[in-house]
């Protein structure tokens, strides 16, 4: 294709996206706080900037990939920032997962220099990045969704277009809550099974056969019945995204009482300190007190 | 393999399994309330009784497939029923999904005359049935179950053993219970979507990417989204199995708030008239009141 | 008045309902299993009969305050039990606490002989029974609550007429559910002002001036935060009656997911011992786990 | 006594609390934004001064009673403000119902002039405040507190000390909680009841006779039977301080099942479009639908 695209931040995350739009022949511009992150991908064939303004001014569009919402912000607003050099013409993709104030804040500086804008959160996280294989939640200018639209596909094996910005993150929360209360539905029906008399393996290996198999209890159980929460997503966030998703419902009188069940259990398992762990840990809050064999 | 095995019962189910039997082999003796019903067997090779006690007579086991708890009474206690031939070295499997009262009826009787015994309540309807892809949750006499494989392996995907009678419609309703509590945070998951301005379709693909992706949500979601409830799980139904897993936990001292916040919607969807509807009219009762775009 | 009553049944609460009788000119004659406990009634004017059956001969109506249904049934099923002399013109008044098969098969065997049946289950302990300030729950044969009235107005400060048999469980039922529900909200309260800095006596206080001011409140609350739980009302038998009121809303399909909250939590105080314990143990259910200063 | 207090805002309740601070002996000097307001007062003896920095000036220390947050900033800090004076050796004490962010901004400014400030928001609405009568929730300088106690016994029946600024609001907040839960279990007992046969009105009758019975109940209950929500407090206000006393539970990791099933039953009210209408219009989101006889 040969089209050039600018790309900021080089984490676990983002030098596995760079590194499949290198190899799916795009011209890409590399920089990372972290100078040195950016060696690896120029050995394969990238371009370096040593700003993010100057990867902006050499790309018709740059994607970011930052680990937080003070970095999203940061490569901005701060000195040699996107913003010093944006400009008519060209457009910002961030890709990073952040609130969507931090979201709306960045939207209204580059639009107010004439750029484009587009939020597109992912989901998956490093083995999909690697493999091409995360799905894209985009919304804001679709006319930059659609020209970043090469590039999304290499990187993921579904981009989704959901509108106005903001609406990427609210489609994350309404997921997020689903997987919350499915999450506490399993560890009800783990406990039920356990202190029935039924053998919990055997309840992971019927779910697994049937019509409501999905890869979170595949991957989940076995660690859960073994106590296992080494954390893969702390259930402290998953607790603040249940809550902003019932904010959200809130806002728009919609009346959750499952979701706001399943909160109440993950605020327990905040309140016995399993914030820190794996939000699989809920288990430990819905099983308590454990006096089975 | 040549094994000769009783069939009673050739209802949708009885008959997809029956078939499946003969197809590979077994050598297969039918009976059936309307005797008629038996043609199609024999004709692709079954052989035929009279009774369900001369099925048991001729056979060294013999499986049953009824429509409801009373047919399955009805067969092993009436004149010319399983009873009067039951006796040591004899086997009965009941594949019925009957309450646990009966299976203990029925297997009380069985051993009383020196038979054995085993409850196969099995996952799947009628093309699982027919492509012998059923998931058979198994409970009772182990060397019966033991005995019985080959004709599950031919009849079904998967089978497990659970224990001792009873684990097997336990092993249902913690399944059921499952999937109910998951079908509200479905529900209210596409509420919430809606109300916030996102599209429910998309939300539909987006869950469909990602690792709470499942048969259930791919299959209920479209239907759901048309208000379209043809029953094929009806919604009291479900209802029933949730509060009889609640009753289960409640022996047990097991608390489950998010399955007892879903059978409370199970609850409210009853009392608005959607009983008789599929379970995915949960939907109706959480989005009640209806006034979004 | 003068009139002629029969009493079975001297227990704490019969012997201080019976005794309010005499006082008030009532002629009463009693009868007790062990029958040494009449002594002091009849020292205070009482009559007495050796069998339930000669009590029932000699009186127009009969009551019973017996401790348990066991206890109920026997008295008037046994030889020289209450239906031995049974007839038209009789009437039976039973205000022991049973369930309402119990109820039924008593009303039934009265009304067979030909005599008239009313439930009257109380509300009030040993110290309203000995003050008269019982609240009577009847239900039944009204001609009989009528003609009871009079011993009614002696033995409470109120008493009410719902209906057919079986009414008087059921408004028990209703009753307990919302005390269960209002308990749980206490005790949230509790802890949201202990961990949110406030002093809870002081809640207490502020509880005890307003709209919500209830004697529960009052009585309850000092000893909660004293964690003193001696059982006024054990937390399994509240447990049980939450249980007991959600199947009757389960029946009439009314959904309550305030009280099924409230269940799912005495359910879990159980799982952690608590069920001997006076029902306002939940507090330790609700407050675990405990970390506060 | 013969203390010279400021008072600044004669609405309904500010002048009921003024008149009686007259009665008993006070030396008042008011103020209000309509002027005209004034006069009653001034015939009965009260003083007036033309703005609030006036009133402040001539007293040492004064009270507000303002109608909203918004109104309470705007006089403390538009021109001739109470700011204006507001000196070391002079107090404030806000007994307007506002937010906490509200009365820290008042509480800064005050005390960064060498001032004492002390928010107390009042339990009662217009009959107690005419009668003396209101519970006092005060929290900020205790010297203050002390100062002012002699006006608090003629404004209420009781005041309460309850540590720093913020700690009144969230008393409000933990009462209105319990108080929202206790509404939606009546709610659902009445309906449990009319479902079951039981004679709603007959259910208050028994409520009001025992442990639970509370004026709440008395008052709410014959106006929800007859579907009468004519606003004493709007069911969004209700609605509101449930969400903030869940995010207060939610920031001190404390679970709170039952007050989030009740909140989820408001916001389904609110769904309905019942908003506006008295809170325990809750009662018909809890009934819906409404097919009983």
């Amino acid at each position: 294709m040969g089209e050039e695209v600018g790309f900021l931040g080089l984490g676990i995350m983002g030098k596995a996206m760079s590194m499949n739009l290198i190899r799916h022949g795009f011209k890409v511009t590399v920089w990372n706080r972290t100078l040195s992150r950016c060696d690896e991908l120029v050995e394969h064939g990238a371009s370096f900037a040593e700003t993010p303004a100057a990867v902006v001014k050499k790309c018709k569009y740059t994607i970011a990939m930052l680990s937080d919402p003070s970095a999203a912000l940061s490569v901005v607003f701060d000195k040699d920032g996107v913003l010093e050099q944006m400009c008519s013409g060209k457009g910002y993709v961030d890709m990073s997962t952040v609130d969507s104030d931090t979201s709306s804040k960045i939207s209204e500086a580059i639009t107010s220099k004439g750029g484009c804008f587009l939020e597109a959160p992912v989901s998956g996280s490093k083995k999909p990045a690697e493999d091409g294989q995360l799905v894209i939640l985009a919304a804001g200018e679709k006319k930059l969704y659609e020209e970043a639209l090469p590039a999304f596909d290499v990187m993921g094996k579904k981009s989704l277009f959901l509108g106005q910005v903001g609406n990427g993150a609210k489609m994350k929360l309404v997921v997020n809550m689903i997987m919350g209360s499915m999450l506490n539905a399993f560890s009800e029906g783990l406990i039920l099974a356990d202190k029935s008399g039924l053998n919990t393996q055997t309840l992971l290996d019927v779910l697994d056969l049937g019509g409501i198999a999905n890869p979170m209890f595949k991957m989940k159980g076995p660690t859960m019945i073994q106590k296992s929460y080494s954390p893969a997503f702390p259930l402290k966030h998953q607790q603040k995204d249940m809550r902003l998703a019932l904010a959200l419902g809130d806002e728009n009188a919609v009346s959750m009482p499952v979701a706001a069940a399943a909160n109440e259990a993950f605020k327990k398992a905040r309140s016995m300190g399993l914030g820190d762990l794996d939000f699989s840990a809920v288990y430990e809050a819905v099983k308590f007190p454990e006096n089975s064999s």
